[in-house]
């Protein structure tokens, strides 16, 4: 399942519309950079990796239509402050334009249009690589378990899933590759308010793939933990500072911290481009504050009347790197401190 | 504002449909016991304490109507498993059948309803006086801060308010004081799910008095806590065990762990009704769970297509003593173990 390609002969992105998921499938095309911005901006596309991607293919859009490439740089790096993926994907293309400035505006495109396909492709090869160096931690970890024949029961909160990336996912990569190995007997996925990329997105990715998933909605985990019901917690992330801190969806610092209560191990999946070697700690992290309709609509139906009611919507949070057992990479798996990666 | 009230003219309950808020206010006519009954399992009206009194009312409807008072107890019982105040405000009928079960049938009816008037004045009493002790109990508490005129932030979950209970609220109640106190800044209402009770009837109930409140998704508790917006956690209580446990709404339990790790006071609030003499621990409560439809649908809308998806609901979830920095009831503060009340 791939939600963004490139369509060589209409020379512009098909991206699926994830708002109107699970109730249809509806392709976006997307013509210019500044379509791009708006679709990365209005959430029509989500997930770190992909926010990166888009951001890519956005660039080869404003390269086709002879656009100042500077500012179309600056106007997709402003949509989503938090996503460290899409300043890395437009870096990578701002410093293979250092090397192409003096060709042929029709080189440049063809160049930036193959760096963006890279991007996506390369984006596939490290979900999967991934995913092999989390299987084989997790055998190990839960090897007395498993070897008896029990298979594990994993919670996971928003979609990290082939729907956020490239086309296999993080998180729901190393689902996959455990469903795969036949080692998975659930999985428990977080509704995630406020828009629900839990109920709507990994619970219909998973069901799509017959992978087995039960939806619970965000005030349930400790119950599911207290009653054995959960052996890990695998989740996704938008952004690790070097000490390891992991900032990712709103109700990820709460799960991990009910998680270190019931002795139960939290695990991140991310690539290293979600890495900001430029920061030192999570509390660096800015944190995007969005918008108050979210919390008082739920899905597009007034929920509560705002009349004298104030309103709050960070739209993620920061989960120090005591309560994470270890980072899954695509080169390998990071516990504790990142410091090996500077 | 009370959710419930005898009309004398009409000899019958009127019921405020809570399904209803924050939308439109509609008042409900109950007639006979099995209507009550319906009323309770349909959550046309829903706290701890408002079931209870609902029942005693139940029982005045059925000895109107001549019913059979042992089937009409029974059916009554089993509206709600988890609700112990519903047991209590029971017990309380058939005790005084006892002693007038020789009576005339109107006499009978009439002493069933001014015991069930009694119980709904005896709750507003109980839920002013634990307010009081509350009260002292912060401001004593938080006494260095208040001194400089700092005032209280307070968290809190589902609705435990006016709405929940005779006409005035045990958490809400307390924070009702609070805010009269002129100690109290904001209060933090979690949304809630699966029934959205924080942003259906909390919200709508402080907004409606003038009482500042923000509404929250359940993801973002312990965003809130980590950001220092939260001073102390108050939340009402389903059953309480001899131990100290208390069951409380899904969720709570999650609070009440986040709440821990970040060193802020958690308090219970309820009436000594709420104690379940019978069972020492939390490990003894029974947790209802309640439809799927809840989790699959808000608000009336189908979120989650069910086509491969499992979904798990449970209503409550039992928060161990050692969380509870203490228990306000209307006699007094329980703190750790309620041995206190055997």
């Amino acid at each position: 399942m791939q939600a963004l390609y490139w369509n060589d002969e209409k020379q512009s992105v098909m991206v699926l519309d994830q708002r109107e998921l699970p109730y249809r499938e509806v392709w976006i095309e997307i013509k210019t950079y500044t379509e791009m911005a708006k679709a990365i901006q209005d959430m029509l596309l989500r997930g770190a990796p992909l926010i990166g991607i888009a951001a890519a293919f956005g660039m080869a859009l404003a390269a086709k239509d002879k656009a100042d490439l500077c500012i179309a740089d600056k106007i997709l790096r402003e949509t989503r402050p938090t996503a460290v993926n899409l300043m890395w994907a437009l870096d990578q293309v701002q410093d293979l334009l250092q090397s192409i400035i003096m060709d042929e505006p029709q080189s440049i495109y063809q160049k930036i249009l193959r760096k963006a396909k890279w991007i996506q492709q390369d984006d596939l090869n490290r979900c999967k690589a991934m995913s092999e160096h989390a299987c084989a931690y997790l055998k190990n970890k839960f090897s007395n378990k498993l070897y008896q024949g029990y298979k594990l029961k994993v919670l996971t909160h928003c979609n990290a899933g082939a729907l956020a990336t490239g086309g296999y996912g993080t998180a729901l990569g190393i689902i996959r590759s455990l469903h795969e190995a036949n080692i998975l007997e659930m999985v428990f996925a977080n509704e995630t308010r406020p828009r629900q990329q839990g109920s709507r997105l990994t619970a219909w990715e998973l069901a799509y793939e017959k992978i087995p998933v039960t939806l619970n909605t965000d005030t349930m985990p400790a119950y599911l933990m207290q009653n054995s019901m959960i052996d890990c917690v695998i989740v996704g992330a938008d952004r690790i500072s070097l000490n390891g801190d992991c900032a990712n969806k709103i109700g990820t610092l709460q799960l991990a911290i009910v998680a270190k209560y019931f002795d139960i191990p939290f695990f991140v999946a991310a690539p290293k481009s979600t890495i900001d070697y430029s920061i030192q700690t999570g509390s660096q992290i800015v944190i995007e504050q969005r918008d108050y309709s979210e919390i008082n609509m739920i899905n597009g139906k007034l929920c509560t009347p705002s009349k004298g009611v104030n309103f709050i919507n960070p739209g993620f949070d920061v989960t120090p790197n005591y309560l994470i057992e270890a980072v899954f990479t695509e080169d390998g798996i990071l516990s504790k401190s990142l410091q090996a990666f500077q």
